[in-house]
């Protein structure tokens, strides 16, 4: 394995990558192609052996990849293997919404225990069995479970006090909703989750679109079909001018 | 304004300044300096130059940015001067949650409709007061209300088919919760929210740091703080690589 720094492109397309091969593998697909794998993740597939190459020699030229054995290799390199326990804190409407969401589980995510600190909501049993519990029962439960993954869901200006909670208690990363930036000390990292930013992102493109005028094709009166469409991508590439703050 | 394609993180850079600018405008700050607002995006004053000499040339050197005068420029790049109509298709619990979440109406996204394909959401009035519509009502709803941005949260085995028909009704940009890929012709954008693939990036970090050992610092005792955390970045540039099909 090269030790050079994998982009943060290269680890959401292996997502992507992976979730393919699971389905395929539950369809009792044994081989597939690079050009079909590359394309269920919309890159070429030059894209596609670059980003395996990161991580080795993959496939048989002219035969394609062994599902299972793939599968099994990109799932190690994301830590795939075993099933996370996570913690959610913020049970209000996003926070439940998530807790019931089918495709945590389906990808091994496992909300083990939710937290919130209003105590309108703690005691309520949610669906799904779930409990709200006071955040004094934190350090305990992620302990107890060896929990390292935690979901944000508070409103904003209560981020911050409880991303430093998180930390505290040993959880090495924060998927987080709240639309300000937390700080967290090095070795932990924040994925954010920021709708309106993706919407934005959309709007430019529309606004853009119509500054320019129509399509070429579009103009010629023949709607040519593309994939157009964006994965979420983490930009990671900034850490190394971070400013290091005492805390 | 330079002809030069803009990288997708430029964009999704843009929204951050601009959402800081906002608060700092609301504060009645009226100078900002680009370490200021650099150091609020996570990258340096570099980057943040090299972000805007994309669309002119502001600031004044050793003063700082007038708050207003960018914040009014950056906004009219993202399309963010007016507000923008939007409909949702799903009034599932992540449906119902987004209708509520109040950072949309922040932006200026105004949930206009809902609609759903159960019959037994439609006709259900939710929380804000929108009444959950039959999909027989969206061209319908679309045109009269002119509405370019749909945000679909609906099962993934319906995705296709209710983006195919959002398509067909005109919208242009699409915020897409379900987890499968959709095609969309040409012209029109998605813009995946995948929470299990921005998961996968928080356990790829904490795996590939689990195995390298600690990190030097805390090894050292003496933990520092950085700023490591990511916004969600736009996957875009493999478009000019589209298979194209027939509809």
């Amino acid at each position: 394995m090269r030790k050079e720094k994998i982009p943060a492109a290269t680890i959401i397309r292996l997502s992507v990558y992976q979730r393919y091969l699971k389905r395929l593998l539950a369809k009792g697909v044994k081989v597939v192609s690079s050009s079909e794998l590359a394309y269920e993740a919309n890159v070429n597939p030059a894209q596609l052996r670059k980003d395996l190459s990161y991580f080795g020699r993959f496939g048989v030229r002219g035969v394609g990849y062994d599902v299972a054995s793939l599968l099994n290799t990109i799932s190690g390199i994301l830590g795939l293997l075993d099933e996370w326990r996570v913690v959610l804190v913020g049970a209000g409407p996003i926070g439940q919404a998530l807790l019931r969401h089918p495709q945590f589980s389906r990808q091994g995510y496992v909300f083990e225990a939710v937290f919130d600190f209003d105590p309108t909501h703690i005691g309520r049993e949610l669906e799904g069995g779930l409990v709200v519990q006071d955040l004094r029962n934190l350090p305990r439960v992620i302990q107890e479970k060896d929990i390292q993954l935690a979901v944000l869901a508070v409103p904003s200006e209560k981020a911050q006090e409880i991303a430093d909670l998180l930390v505290d208690c040993g959880i090495k990363g924060i998927l987080n909703f709240c639309t300000t930036r937390i700080r967290v000390p090095r070795g932990v990292s924040v994925q954010y989750v920021d709708f309106t930013i993706l919407l934005d992102t959309l709007t430019y493109k529309i606004s853009q679109s119509n500054t320019e005028g129509m399509d070429e094709h579009v103009k010629a009166g023949k709607p040519k079909w593309a994939r157009e469409h964006s994965w979420p991508v983490v930009q990671s590439n900034v850490q190394k001018q971070g400013v290091t703050l005492t805390s």
